[in-house]
């Protein structure tokens, strides 16, 4: 059991939110990786404080922008700046699941996450904490996966490294995979480009990752269903299409991992100050998804996807960007969804099927630990 | 209990001498981590071929270089690439200890090994896995270790990731940091640069990490000793130093981490074909090393190091190289202890106090586990 924090998906209103350290916080929990207002609090209340000047420039996106040119200073930001590196530890139990395994979704996570920042892969280097008395043959064919997603996605492992802990010191394997990228000059990508009347495009239909790990790890029978398997994919194809076609109208683009993209929408709403209006006619929510949480409570909106993403594009540009997208394997299901309006700033609200609004929260606290 | 492999850190020649696997190494060990054979073994006949074509440029150095102005290409070697990177998981036990603890070693190691390439340093990204339960002031404590070993070696850490795993599903944290750097145009500090009469230099006294990690993970009473407390530091500077003043003449570098000095060398001389001669009495072996070392029945020169690197240099450089590396705080102990010569091409010999030679073998097996 564990839960999953990326610093990048963390948004500042949430800091705002957090109430202080309690007594019974003293330790970390695993809502502490959970995404939600633990996982903020360790960030911006520890981590980046502690950090001190080492942190003046961090990233809490998914991946940095440096200036390479400046040598002893990383300009992050979108100056200069052309490389773009990212790193994830990936803690994903089980290690194998329907459509994929911890390898592929290392190797995947990382190149989205480049991809978000308008970058397209260079290299990855893998390091990999490894249980003592894991089988060899475990490891080889996720080694294997790991050669594969990356040869898929066509960036070469450059550098690497191994470490064994003894047995009951790590669970199975860990992979951190951190990746650098190039960042092509017409990408901006920034949630801070967002302007009302984007439209709200997404690539693909939600939710199928995290039920396929839940799934998969609680025996819910579900895992019978052929259509119930992990979306991993390598998205970067996908945004070098959009940017091709809608060049700098493409103005934010987020993988809804952990938190699923009802958190994306609603850190990015938080960060450039617009509303966001849904469609629920138009999410894309498979039946075997829909199924699921509607057994389990779960919100569909909330569940990690690792194979589509959502873009805020220009509205003159959308339907060329949306046109291009359906004809790329990975966008052919893509979908408007929505729109971000002047109002309720900060808000993302879901036009119902029978014509109400309900607001769209971020998830809070945690729900499927171990994620990815 | 844990071993460690850099994949950098397994020659060539080690390759060759592997054993096929047999059915009692059908598990992971501890032993492949432990930078021996079954470590080669690992990486050579099940990691690289099991990543396949994604492999075929990686670096099994301690760093990759770059090209990054070729995009979706990594053209690893010393063509035209000006970007190093490297990557390393951190999985010390003890987490603190006299003289740094894993933020310290984390960040420092990480700076050196882009510094052995030559390269120095532009940003860091750091990967945290933490246990649930772990108490918050001991990861205050390791994140300020981390942002100050950051600020003293003038890096920022750009970008990061948290997660959380159940308890028992980790040993308390570990850190994966990886380093970009910048190399200097002038530095192409690689072992086959090696040429027969290089004098070999070393910056600081062998063994005070190794046995520091081992005596008070072990309570073996030593760590009462203040002379005893890990060399962890960053040598970037010193680094800098030494090409500032020795350019090109500056053959090679080396940090003689896990397998100690005795590894580092053996390694250096299967790459660059020549022998290296060692003169005992020149060995900087701190008295605190030299007891415990006799005590455990440990040599000296198997011990890993934090602190310390070895340079080949031009006879014609040497002088200037070595006092300049004196008037550096990190270098102030350095010392010649031997030459490369052209006789017993891959052999590291050592003469000894009492006149005669003696093989120094690299480090075979499990010695120390989890130090670093």
């Amino acid at each position: 059991m564990s839960t999953t924090t990326d610093h990048g998906d963390v948004g500042p209103r949430i800091q705002v939110a957090c109430p202080a350290p309690h007594a019974e916080h003293e330790r970390v929990l695993l809502g502490h990786g959970s995404g939600g207002q633990l996982s903020a609090q360790l960030l911006h209340e520890l981590i980046v404080p502690s950090l001190g000047p080492a942190a003046a420039d961090i990233c809490l996106d998914d991946a940095a922008v440096l200036d390479l040119g400046t040598v002893g200073r990383a300009a992050v930001g979108y100056g200069e700046g052309w490389a773009v590196v990212t790193t994830d530890s990936f803690v994903v139990d089980p290690l194998e699941f329907p459509g994929g395994d911890i390898g592929a979704l290392a190797v995947n996570g990382t190149v989205n996450d480049l991809a978000m920042r308008g970058a397209q892969p260079v290299a990855l280097a893998v390091a990999l904490i490894i249980e003592e008395g894991f089988p060899l043959a475990d490891l080889r064919r996720i080694v294997r996966s790991i050669g594969r997603a990356a040869t898929e996605a066509g960036v070469p492992v450059v550098t690497g490294d191994t470490k064994v802990v003894g047995r009951g010191c790590a669970d199975k394997l860990f992979i951190t995979t951190t990746g650098i990228g190039h960042r092509t000059p017409e990408a901006r990508c920034s949630a801070s480009a967002i302007e009302s009347g984007d439209a709200v495009i997404l690539s693909g239909p939600v939710g199928l990752h995290g039920v396929t790990i839940l799934a998969t790890r609680e025996n819910l029978g579900f895992d019978a269903d052929p259509e119930l398997h992990s979306d991993t994919r390598p998205l970067h194809r996908l945004v070098q299409t959009m940017l091709d076609v809608g060049g700098a109208d493409v103005h934010a683009l987020r993988d809804p991992t952990r938190g699923g993209l009802a958190s994306a929408l609603n850190e990015l709403a938080d960060t450039s100050g617009v509303g966001i209006v849904l469609e629920e006619t138009a999410l894309p929510v498979p039946p075997v998804v829909a199924a699921a949480c509607e057994l389990l409570g779960l919100d569909p909106l909330h569940i990690a996807n690792e194979g589509c993403c959502v873009a805020f594009v220009a509205p003159g540009a959308a339907d060329a960007v949306l046109a291009a997208m359906r004809a790329c394997p990975e966008g052919a299901q893509a979908v408007r969804i929505g729109t971000a309006i002047a109002d309720s700033p900060g808000r993302v609200v879901l036009h119902t099927l029978v014509g109400a609004y309900r607001i769209v929260d971020m998830l809070v606290g945690e729900q499927l630990p171990r994620i990815c």
